[in-house]
């Protein structure tokens, strides 16, 4: 529910002077949109707090006057979790940028929220250490909202994903009480795993103020190739080869024939004949063994009916591949006015069957469907493109059918972007009423006066 | 709250002929007790459910009628998390041992609860696939308790603990309502990550009725060595400069003096001169890659004062060294007539002042103290020996210093055994009252009557 202008105004008095506060329209437009283009809610006013003790006070104020709050880290987020849909006030954490110990002795890093993901990536690289999880957006979304959404990437494949590298949280809860959850430790099992429970919350059961994260030695040698496929069937059945062999590459990325137009001749030129394309990486100490998996993966590819198989010669080669990768994304949107974009994920034998489908759903209704990302664990971003408004009834029809379809794949229907708006009226297709149940059950424990990031994940 | 003998002689009735139950003395006194050695209470009644719906039989039985009861798996715990300490119905799930599915395809398999561990990983190894975790009492603990305690292990070094490979459970809550949570792909995110919060529950929380596990391809190649130092701080120094070295083995494993002279000469004899051992395995898909980084290992071990560095040459070999580690525990106990094994976990940095000061505690007050376990993760198991109660008093003391210098040092009381009833007076040295508060709290909401398993974890 909305708060009234008397119940803003006196969160905002209680504020001033202690938290920076904006409220002009500029800003309340820019903090009322994300990545995920389904909804445009500006909040009412956005707080920029600085430490701990501002965070709190935020959060204490809003409750105080029963003003919704929603925490917002970089609005790159791709399910609308960071909107505020009942208007209020926005929590930026983009002022908490302090990376305060990076520790090569203990392999750790405590950073604080607001840090850029791909900055922190480059100082634990500076000191010989490897932070894996990689969301495409690493060069602007932040570690805080990498936790809200427990962001995956490319090299969750070998190394897991944002979840598997958090060890603790200093954490706000919705009252404004702070709790250190976790540990500093690499294992630790004292009471429950609190830390698992609030990474991937979605902001809605609190926000973290510190990060202890666990980082890994930096691989030595890394190796990247490309392998062309006349279509996307066949490259889909040869991601499945590949890891049905017990290779484990650090990526396995596939781009159906859709994302190869897109991308084609911008900063890399696709061979004649490309209807699809899967770039694999491999890593490790030594460069004898990455080239013996090259060569394996090579020989499947091969077998699957690769066209050519090229290998990366120097880091310039390999980061033109990756470019290719991340541009995926901008270069779909370019294609026509609006893009909605899935992260489905299936069971990894379910693979070349979800995307044969998805396309004939698209085909069947008329619509351009691209789907490209992490083949390799299953989780594919099938995008919808379409035109204008006279599409959305067939566009939304195509999401729900993928929706279920993906479930009846053993499937579920985000694999790292999270529930939040976008997706909140799908998840009933598949968790049963009973864990909805349970799960909002937990939601008013934590938060019983629901004032914080309310409407989200659930129906 | 233990129950009246009529609310008992009702939750019979309700399960007679439905349920398998046992009441004898013989029974009881063998369901009173787990490998923590700290205390002795049988239940009142064993129940042996063969299915889901039997266990929730069970759960509603008691709650119908307001009697405790506890879930049991093959009570090889360590802190004695399936004592039924108020009486009661213990649950035990051991009847329920079918692997349903695995999919090398997939990666994944389908269990039940009483799946003894060791055996799984046997019939998942037959397929070319890897279920990494691997506790010591692998032989005869169960899927189900590894999952209750989120297990751990040597390999946890490099490859995580059960929470690591838990992608969805079937899970009875304490009232009888059955939830699947998770998914059976690799990666997902919607809604809270319940599978996380579930996993280390200790029993308190539900018990997973069908259990969906992830799978790695099996490492082609293991290499295993041994380093033999002159005492344990030298010992504690090379492992801490493996590590900072960027090397990842998948094992790093130390024995003290006390753990080395236990063990000596049963199946394997020591060099001469030994103070300290240290195991190391390396596994991958070239024995090149292999060979180099077992080098490098031997290289650190040498210029860190390793007398020897032995390499096991086949098969045999390894598992004779595996052995002499699996033992230590065994032998250790047959040293006093008491063992109290502590599972404490420190920062890796930490690792040699934490073995200094432990043993300096135990001289100080007269006790012997063996270390041992999985150094690599800062995951130590201490422990204290003693004759008899007369000891007592000096071995509280101690246990309660060690306790609180280990979380001085910024370690967990816990790194794998759980907190359950042996380490509950120690819970609140490591977390603060609010999120003690908090997770009574989670307790409460999930298990409102206090019914399922309870004085475990909390003070």
């Amino acid at each position: 529910m909305r708060a009234g202008p008397a119940q803003l105004e006196a969160v905002r008095r209680a504020l001033e002077g202690q938290v920076a506060l904006k409220a002009d329209p500029g800003t309340l437009a820019v903090y009322g949109h994300d990545e995920s283009d389904t909804i445009d809610a500006p909040p009412e006013l956005v707080a920029f707090p600085e430490n701990t003790a501002q965070v709190q006070a935020v959060f204490r104020a809003c409750v105080a006057n029963r003003v919704p709050y929603t925490p917002v880290g970089a609005r790159s987020g791709k399910s609308g979790g960071s909107i505020s849909l009942e208007g209020g006030v926005a929590v930026s954490l983009e002022k908490m940028t302090a990376i305060r110990s990076i520790s090569p002795e203990d392999l750790t890093a405590v950073v604080e929220p607001g840090v850029i993901t791909g900055d922190f990536m480059k100082a634990v690289e500076a000191k010989g250490l490897f932070y894996p999880p990689d969301p495409n957006s690493l060069a602007m979304c932040t570690l805080g909202g990498n936790i809200a959404e427990n962001a995956g990437g490319p090299r969750a494949l070998k190394y897991g994903v944002t979840r598997d590298y958090v060890l603790g949280l200093e954490w706000v809860l919705p009252s404004g009480e702070v709790v250190r959850v976790g540990r500093q430790t690499i294992k630790g099992v004292a009471g429950y795993d609190l830390t698992g429970l609030f990474v991937g919350s979605e902001g809605t059961l609190g926000v973290a103020t510190e990060i202890t994260l666990q980082l890994v030695p930096l691989p030595r040698k890394v190796m990247t190739a490309l392998a062309i496929f006349k279509d996307v069937h066949q490259a889909a059945r040869a991601v499945s080869a590949v890891l049905a062999q017990g290779l484990v590459p650090r990526a396995l990325e596939l781009l159906d024939e859709v994302s190869v137009r897109a991308v084609d001749g911008k900063g890399f030129t696709f061979p004649a004949g490309t209807g699809s394309a899967v770039i694999a990486e491999v890593d490790g100490a030594l460069e004898e063994a990455l080239v013996a998996e090259l060569s394996q993966m090579d020989e499947v590819f091969r077998t699957q009916g690769a066209l050519e198989v090229l290998l990366a010669q120097d880091d310039g080669q390999r980061e033109k591949l990756w470019a290719v990768r991340r541009g995926v994304s901008t270069a779909l949107r370019a294609m026509k006015k609006h893009k909605i974009s899935e992260d489905v994920c299936v069971p990894r034998s379910r693979i070349p069957e979800a995307i044969a489908r998805y396309k004939a759903l698209g085909a069947e209704l008329g619509l351009t469907v691209a789907t490209y990302g992490h083949a390799g664990d299953g989780n594919l971003h099938a995008n919808i493109l379409y035109e204008g408004p006279h599409e959305r009834p067939r566009v939304d029809q195509a999401l729900e059918r993928m929706m279920r379809l993906t479930v009846e794949l053993g499937g579920t229907i985000t694999g790292e972007h999270g529930v939040g708006y976008a997706k909140r009226s799908f998840l009933a297709f598949e968790q049963s009423p009973g864990l909805i149940a349970l799960q909002r059950q937990l939601k008013a424990a934590i938060d019983p006066l629901g004032l914080m990031n309310p409407g989200k994940i659930f129906p």
